[in-house]
């Protein structure tokens, strides 16, 4: 088998959201198909990926390096024993006369194509991503039912508490039980009122995490920490810089809360430092890495070995990015979950047409490979593209 | 004043070189122009930038977010008080929506931007580079030479040791009297008689340094240190992963051989990290940082801060590229040196068309700004994008 084309393009995303650091209005996603030889139903199989959600397109990356050094490749040298496409032999592909270090950008790149490959991968074996992803690595079934959680909450301009409830109350209705919002774009007293306004949508069984994208020092870090405490919080999320290791370690040494983080880490090598210096606690923390933003799943795996070899159970990764992709990871590999977007990132959030949230947990969808094709809304822009063709 | 365009081109490099991780036969250079309204001399500045050796262009990031984010800008937002360009805010404008972590790629277009800018910024003054800096941040005057060496003994293909002889003998006759080489593309053994080749050349006092390009796992960093020791090396330059910072601090502690890294290091965070986390030594160790592909000089003083305050001086940063933005910072901020390479990066390695180097000793060209106009050779690239002016 061979690839014969791939094609990619730039979709905006249009949203009047922010966070406490970014504005997503201009943010744009990376759309990518493989195009394959083998032929299911009288059509080519073709893999689709997109660069998760939260970062930028990377056309220049994919077009000048990524994309070519895969069309340049011998046909054998990207097939595993069985004769069929290996993502971790075109991952070595994509990364050839790359530096080590310097790990952003292009990780997002090479993680597009790579989600792609996986796609293609268990669309030739008619299987769930999730199916083929516990069959090969852990010797088993797929969880068959998923933790998802609302990720919201943002600064929506004007916005104010009864706005935050009347979202919290959305996805409530939606079906789930736990819900994420932003802080660090205010002072710690809106932002406490705005935990007080989200707290009293919830009943017990529901749970509430917040979420400061990076934003503070150590000082104001400490300060949150103590405020929030009192709060039984699921977690307390990216409190500083992400690569910031000793204000996390210094962190983590004086707070109870649960912290979370993970989303900017980028490669195995920085999150094998992520576990080495940033005092984070297995049984407590948790991991959010993105398997798509940090090279994709080829990579991803490395990082579960490292977790592994630093006591770190899978169950304690719930993947930034709210994209379908992590949610066959998460449930073929058995992580503690998928991070979701009801309502931000349309369409690239979406679970599938069809998908039913009940108390904060999905299904995976049952069609062959990711299963973007029950999400029409996606579709519309892959079959834009591959209208060409 | 304002900016009135931004160009950018990309510039292929022909080369046939490869060392221990690649070969750059398809590297390319993304070059930029800043022009200005100021007039000087019946024309109008214009700043000229190109993105450092050794990376890729950054079209994408470049004409997708980094130049529309300054275009956008009100020309107010970009200037100082005294009504000229400010690095700093500009800066602040292109990294707008842009995210923690992540640090690669985004920080060579960033940085890219921030040569032009400063050379803009230097020569609206009607000053070297070099003055601007040092009255800047010194509160004095630049060196009046620089301490430069040249980069080399690439594995060619069908190279042996005679060819590398000449190679150095080459280097010898430029005016170079220290000289690095690559290593770890062989194996131990080969590599030694590549360094004993290479000592027969240089004579008491010269030296020679070694750079493995971040291929060693800790075992072989460690064995090759071992064998190293005895030649009494200018500096064992990137052993192992330039992230993996435990590996360097088990190094560290484990040899008397000066190390040498940092090229891979690219934000402010990450040297923060290298220096709280990899061992290195501030009276031995050299940090090789480049200013470009790291966010610019902007985030480069950030870094030289993190520097003073664990206690190194700028005299240990011989910073990585072997461009000419850098040799001006390395006289007007006071630094170690400069990396050159004679050969190789051909032509974005010139340091001027008459520039002589004499014991390894450089001055820094007087033109205004950075002074590109004085190699013709780069020159004719940005003259080939202008002339679309």
């Amino acid at each position: 088998m061979k690839i014969t084309a791939i094609l990619d393009d730039i979709v905006p995303i249009r949203s009047d959201i922010r966070n406490a650091v970014i504005d997503f209005s201009q943010m744009t996603i990376s759309i990518v198909a493989v195009v394959t030889d083998v032929i299911k139903d009288g059509k080519p199989v073709i893999g689709l990926g997109f660069n998760s959600n939260g970062r930028y397109a990377q056309q220049g990356i994919l077009r000048e390096r990524i994309i070519p050094r895969l069309l340049a490749a011998s046909p054998d040298s990207l097939l595993d024993e069985a004769g069929t496409l290996d993502p971790f032999k075109a991952w070595a592909v994509m990364m050839t006369n790359e530096k080590p270090g310097g790990h952003g950008e292009r990780s997002v790149a090479v993680g597009t194509v790579d989600m792609a490959l996986w796609d293609a991968v268990a669309k030739i074996e008619e299987k769930p991503l999730s199916q083929l992803l516990a069959e090969r690595y852990r010797g088993g079934e797929p969880d068959s039912s998923v933790f998802v959680y609302a990720a919201g909450g943002y600064y929506y301009p004007g916005k104010d508490l009864d706005g935050l409830q009347a979202e919290i109350q959305g996805y409530l209705n939606l079906g789930y039980s736990t819900v994420k919002i932003k802080i660090g774009g205010a002072s710690l007293d809106e932002d406490l009122r705005r935990i007080d306004a989200a707290l009293q949508m919830l009943d017990g069984g529901q749970s509430l995490a917040v979420d400061a994208n990076g934003r503070f020092d150590l000082e104001t870090a400490l300060q949150y920490a103590r405020a929030l405490e009192p709060y039984q919080l699921k977690w307390y999320e990216e409190p500083g810089d992400p690569l910031d290791f000793q204000l996390s370690a210094a962190l983590a040494a004086n707070t109870s809360l649960p912290l979370a983080t993970g989303e900017n880490i980028f490669s195995a090598i920085d999150a094998l430092n992520l576990l080495r210096y940033a005092g984070l606690r297995p049984p407590v923390d948790y991991i959010q890495i993105d398997p798509v933003l940090s090279y994709g799943l080829v990579e991803y795996l490395r990082v579960l070995d490292h977790l592994t070899r630093h006591g770190w159970g899978w169950r304690r990764c719930i993947p930034h990015g709210g994209h379908l992709f992590a949610l066959h990871i998460a449930a073929g590999l058995g992580m503690g979950g998928n991070e979701a977007y009801p309502r931000v990132f349309a369409p690239f959030g979406s679970m599938g047409d069809t998908v039913q949230v009940e108390n904060s947990v999905v299904q995976p969808p049952s069609l062959p490979g990711i299963g973007f094709e029950g999400c029409s809304e996606i579709m519309a822009h892959f079959d834009a593209m591959l209208g060409s063709l």
